[in-house]
């Protein structure tokens, strides 16, 4: 379908949608968002043309459904995946992608940084129906023999040309993090926790020089303009606790990002910005100002944040209580964590945790941000568990095998599918059936005081 | 211990927490509190004085460690156990009983509804060191074969003495709910959700009688009194789905709440509010401060509340985020919800699932309402990771055992414990040991820039 989209724009000089937004037109991906948001075509066009809203859809990703991130639309989540030098293995990929996309992931990043990642990715983007994000900054070191002082900026940009043309729809790149950044993380407690933002200090670092990807910036944007690849600017200065939350080096991230916010708009390019990371309840809201200020509204793309640092074993729950509150406030986009968070690399059992915390987390906030119809699959629920029609609520659950499995665990008999209660309360002390009483006494007129 | 100081009260008239701090008698229950959560004995006075903080602490529990709940303390979490009348085995209850109090549980409440109350109960409390709760209705309609219709208001009070005798610290009652209320109940999507509320309807309904709990309750609190049985007023009305959050039903109940905590404030009985339930996030606080308006600062204890209704088998993160959110704005007490929510009885596995949840979300708003040291361990996590000592990571995670089980599942070699890296990213792409080069080229005056 997007082929024959893609094909009769051939000849059209740019092709992103930022481009063509501004130019006012409404392109067919525009139209597909429009159509799965529940909006119209011409407040999509024009979110896209204000840079609040991005459709990230590299025009090499044909098997594609578009979508969009920014405040007018849904709630999105991100699920990481990707193989580590530790843990390499193609098929492992392709299954971690394929439950994050049955869980509901609306984008998935690739961050491997073992194996064959030229393969995992061409395999991961291939089974994609979703935008796929990448950090190239990690196969610009593999390809440079895992020396950082090896980079080129000819290497970087030759690795970034590949990518784009492989489909990848979204690049996370470490480009507002300066030089003169540098004394600045000395004073934290946790240092620098982004993995591609430590890779660019060695680099500053061994030859006292200027981040490679601010230098190439100009560079970066020809190539994402050509494949309509969005940029998602990394926060290499996130904090990675809560004691470095806030603080001077974040921030002063955060304005060089909105600086090249507004380079990439004047090239078409489409931008969103990546937050922390380690924020305490009560600086979620702050952060979250902070960013629309200085980043002119680009959609802001967090990772969690994590409301605590002592959750090993349990970030997908500390971080998803952080995701949710950033959501209400005006968070585009999510970035999962998942319960191996700071322990090691998940598998695909963890990716299903995680999705699924950051849909609850993303879903609440759709509703407490009153998106129209945010609340009526929770209504139907409602009714579902009002009718003890257990069937319809496995269905309505946002994890429909997990209901099932644990309804069942103690009730298995298909008997109790119909049953009016279930193993929680049993069936004296139901209190559905009771209400229903009630209602039926009120509906037939029978005083009920 | 306890029963020293017990002893030496024989022959006082009045022996409550509340009685003594309004006396100006500073027990060795505000002691013990004040120095777990360090703060000044008169202040933890004072405040129970004020009503603002309730130790439930029945005579008879001997071997209780005394803890506070109140917005002065650090924020609490309850866990639920009990059995049912389709599972229930007195090991299981004792089984969950210490896994709630090794994972944390503040309180616990045993919500038993089948089985042998009285054993199960007995058990209960003889092997917890925390304060036990219960809902008297469930025995009270037990020992009346299951029928409400057979309820007097003599049978409710022989069993809440007897269940104050045994060691009960806290009792939940529904005597908010009154008659009038009724039609309110007509107009909402899910009715009445409470067990106990639903048992009051049916006997209201049923003789046009007013709630027995609350034409007895200066019986009740006779009992309490006696026993310092703290009371829990129960919200028979709280919303069972976010269509029904903080509606006239809800309101209603709570204005009644609000009168009975002065009359209990009266016989010097300390007093702590039950809340809701399903909230969407953007109600949460506004329905903390009516609370603390309607009944005049005493705790506000809640369940949960869950932010979506459609998480079935996620409802521990879904009620997480309500929980954390609820903490921050100035709730005392969280009662836990566990995966099988709305499911069925949940198992001890289940026990600690929910407690780890509710644990993450206390914490979190400890921080954000900035209660001194609250970050402390934060802190010293934060330390652990930075100077790569996974058994001091494991030891200050909130669950150490789920912390090295996960990081163990792909480096469990002793070696590794020591290892600068993990499995996430391996030794190559640590973004530590590039932070600690920064910090060390500083601390040494080499130029950074």
């Amino acid at each position: 379908m997007r082929q024959s989209w893609i094909e009769k724009r051939k000849n059209d000089s740019v092709r992103t949608q930022l481009h063509y937004a501004r130019a006012g037109i409404i392109t067919e991906e525009m139209q597909a968002v429009a159509n799965v948001e529940g909006l119209s075509e011409e407040l999509i066009r024009s979110e896209v043309a204000r840079g609040r809203l991005v459709i990230p859809a590299n025009i090499h990703h044909l098997s594609l459904s578009p979508m969009g991130i920014g405040v007018a639309a849904r709630t999105k989540i991100n699920a990481n995946i990707g193989s580590s030098s530790l843990a390499s293995c193609i098929e492992e990929e392709i299954e971690k992608t394929l439950v994050s996309i049955k869980y509901g992931a609306d984008t998935i990043m690739d961050l491997s940084t073992g194996g064959d990642l030229d393969a995992i990715r061409c395999a991961v983007i291939e089974h994609s129906s979703v935008p796929i994000g990448t950090v190239p900054i990690y196969q610009i070191l593999h390809d440079v023999q895992g020396d950082i002082k090896n980079l080129t900026i000819d290497s970087m940009l030759e690795v970034m040309e590949r990518q784009a043309r492989q489909g990848v729809s979204y690049f996370t790149i470490h480009c507002g993090f300066l030089l003169e950044h540098l004394p600045k993380v000395a004073k934290r407690k946790m240092g620098i926790v982004s993995r591609g933002g430590s890779l660019m200090a060695s680099y500053m670092m061994h030859y006292h020089k200027q981040n490679p990807f601010y230098e190439a910036f100009d560079e970066i944007l020809a190539i994402c303009r050509e494949y309509d690849v969005t940029l998602s600017l990394g926060d290499s200065l996130r904090p990675g606790c809560l004691a470095d939350a806030s603080d001077e080096a974040q921030l002063a991230e955060l304005k060089v990002l909105g600086e090249l916010t507004l380079r990439a708009w004047e090239k078409d390019v489409q931008v969103m910005i990546e937050g922390p990371g380690h924020v305490p309840m009560n600086q979620i809201e702050r952060n979250v100002k902070l960013q629309k200020e200085l980043c002119h509204e680009a959609p802001f793309y967090v990772l969690g944040p994590l409301v605590t640092d002592i959750a090993a074993g349990y970030d997908h729950i500390a971080s998803a209580i952080g995701a949710a509150i950033a959501a209400w406030k005006g968070v585009a986009m999510l970035c999962y964590v998942t319960p191996k968070e700071h322990l090691g690399l998940p598998n695909a059992k963890d990716v299903r945790e995680g999705i699924l915390a950051y849909k609850i987390a993303a879903h609440a906030a759709d509703i407490a941000r009153g998106r129209i119809g945010a609340r009526d699959r929770d209504d139907a629920m409602s009714d579902a568990r009002y009718a003890f029609d257990w069937n319809r609520q496995f269905e309505l659950a946002l994890d429909p095998d997990r209901a099932k499995e644990y309804h069942d665990e103690s009730l298995p008999q298909e008997v109790f599918k119909e049953a009016k209660f279930c193993s929680m309360c049993g069936p004296k002390f139901c209190s559905y059936k009771i209400s229903q009483e009630i209602v039926s006494k009120h509906a037939s007129g029978e005083s009920l005081t």
